[in-house]
């Protein structure tokens, strides 16, 4: 294989897959990322076995793609991003000679890497043209951000490190729980003519396609099989497994009705639960308790060793009866990230139940949240 | 005690002390700021017994400092910093109470830290008017941002961990080595009429007065007993303890002359360097070879299992002999970092002696480091 390339471009696609290159293995070979070229385009690609991602480009006048030898190899993956990272903004020429050795000059500086056999690296999933839904890419890249960070990070209920993505009707729903609190959000998509799907997305992977994903309009579009799901945007290419298993049925634990409704800004709330978390940050459960009283919410912490906080913030609306409650803040802190500085709606139903926030113009779906249990 | 200032203007003054806090102790009051107040001036310390800084504000209308009861109180360091920074841009009000429960209110937001009485918290060194000497600040941060790098960083010569300063009949002179590479700089500094001086000082503490020193021509007045040294920059007091212990002469090991001499760019040099260690960074002496051959220098690194990479710079000038060389890439990075982006003058004598790398024009002291022996 023989081809020469500007040094942005290849530097970037290195970038876009290497978070598919494996990190603990003992087979050398998914430490790598496989590069291929044929008459007039460079494909590279990084595979774990759990999630892939690919990318080609084809000869441009920006990406000075010019191949003189079709071909491939494997690279290992640490040495060929800190190179091609060094390499000043230029003219590369990569070449591979005998027992897969592999030149990388760049004007003056010359690299040698020991290569390995393509054959060696493992195939990516198959996808023939099965079920299919397109959907813009900030839509995607907003649902994912709104939802999977509330997925469990233990292995204990590998379902519950997944999240829960269902098409139905013409209508997507993202939904992550870990068991204390749950995310999920909701959009129709008319007009795409699919059957229904639903499917169990490990939320690692999503998040590492939120980090692709462009943030306008351009179309993502979502394939699956049984055991794997294919994001395609562009000339990318993102393949994860599933889990597998049934998800839980969440939409019982969503409280149809509430005793206590409040409106207030989102920022006032979260600084307060922010500074109060201060002291309660050295406790397992974050705890932070809010009583309300009237308009008035106070936010305070409190711990034998260091101190006490309490703080005042005024409701802009509120309908319902006055209670106390306890939470783990970091869980609120987290589902109030999801709005913006705007007025959010906040449902509860006395100290025991769990409660939820939703914004009060526009929507960004519902995050919920258990209360920590008073003593 | 009980005061209102500023926000920010005590924000400030806690993260100018901060580093002096002791991180790993048992004696608990070293792990807090004493806070100090009388009629119309605050003063913060932090003390680890080794490092000490000291920080003091009179009432203006900037820091909205006002005193209502003068006294002292001993705050929980980490905690502290994180209240005050999460606090609002506000008066905050600072009040202690019995038992040193101390209250910390700002808009709707009281905090109550459990502090520690001052008595508790030790007496930084005194200083009486003894030999001292005034530099301006941004020409200290040079002397020290260009030497304290080459200290040892192991305690096995305690000595060579601090950087050795001598000021003889008008001469200031900075010097740090760990053995392997050496730093040094020397200038005149006319009509200061003090007597000689020397002392060993911390290399690490030095690293953190830098962070203080404002990189302008405000002076910094530097004092010296047998066993502490004390820079004092506007209001602010940096106290250090001095190593023990007789600093090696280390005059005789810079060369007098040499046999080849080779004006280059630092840039070119140093990028040469950076990629040939990326092929050198597993093995412990990080080390690249210099070929030297009429006017050309060619770098190179290898690895058994890695690959191998060479680099060819051309020398701007070069008088002598034609050799090679071995070294360790991060001692000639560190060295190369002191210099602008400009023209350095490299003296070697041959494969097995130490090379030195001083500034072309203008003067920022005198990088030597020790080759790798080669096999």
């Amino acid at each position: 294989m023989q081809f020469s390339i500007y040094q942005p471009a290849l530097l970037h696609m290195i970038q876009v897959v290497s978070k598919a290159v494996a990190v603990r293995t003992t087979k050398q070979v998914l430490t790598g990322i496989l590069i291929e070229t044929d008459a007039a385009s460079l494909t590279v690609t990084a595979y774990d076995l759990e999630l892939g991602i690919q990318d080609t480009i084809h000869s441009d006048e920006l990406n000075r793609l010019d191949v003189t030898t079709p071909g491939s190899i494997v690279l290992p993956a640490r040495y060929l991003s800190e190179v091609v990272r060094k390499l000043p903004s230029d003219t590369v020429s990569i070449s591979v000679s005998n027992n897969y050795m592999t030149s990388i000059e760049c004007g003056q500086v010359e690299f040698h890497l020991h290569g390995i056999d393509s054959e060696e690296f493992p195939k990516l999933p198959l996808f023939q043209s099965g079920t299919q839904i397109q959907l813009p890419s900030n839509v995607l890249g907003d649902f994912i951000r709104t939802t999977t960070f509330a997925a469990s990070t233990s292995e204990v209920r590998p379902v519950l490190t997944g999240t829960h993505v269902q098409y139905t009707d013409g209508t997507l729903n993202f939904t992550a729980t870990d068991g204390l609190r749950l995310a999920t959000r909701t959009a129709s998509f008319e007009g795409a003519d699919i059957q229904n799907w639903n499917a169990i997305i490990p939320s690692k992977s999503l998040s590492e396609l939120a980090r692709l994903l462009p943030n306008d309009e351009t179309p993502t579009n979502i394939q699956l099989t049984d055991s794997h799901s294919l994001f395609v945007i562009g000339d990318t290419y993102f393949y994860t497994r599933l889990i597998d298993g049934t998800y839980p049925d969440t939409s019982r634990i969503i409280p149809k009705a509430q005793r206590t409704e409040i409106h207030l800004n989102v920022k006032s709330m979260s600084s307060a639960i922010d500074r109060a978390a201060l002291i309660a940050r050295d406790r397992d459960n974050h705890m932070v308790r809010l009583e309300v009283q009237g308009n008035t919410l106070t936010f305070s912490s409190s711990s034998p060793e260091i101190g006490n906080v309490s703080e005042s913030v005024n409701a802009t609306e509120k309908a319902g009866e006055d209670f106390q409650i306890a939470f783990n803040a970091k869980y609120v802190l987290d589902a109030l990230s999801v709005f913006d500085d705007d007025e959010v709606v906040v449902r509860f139903n006395g100290s025991n139940q769990p409660f939820t926030i939703q914004q009060a113009e526009g929507d960004v779906g519902l995050q919920l949240i258990s209360p920590v249990l008073m003593r």
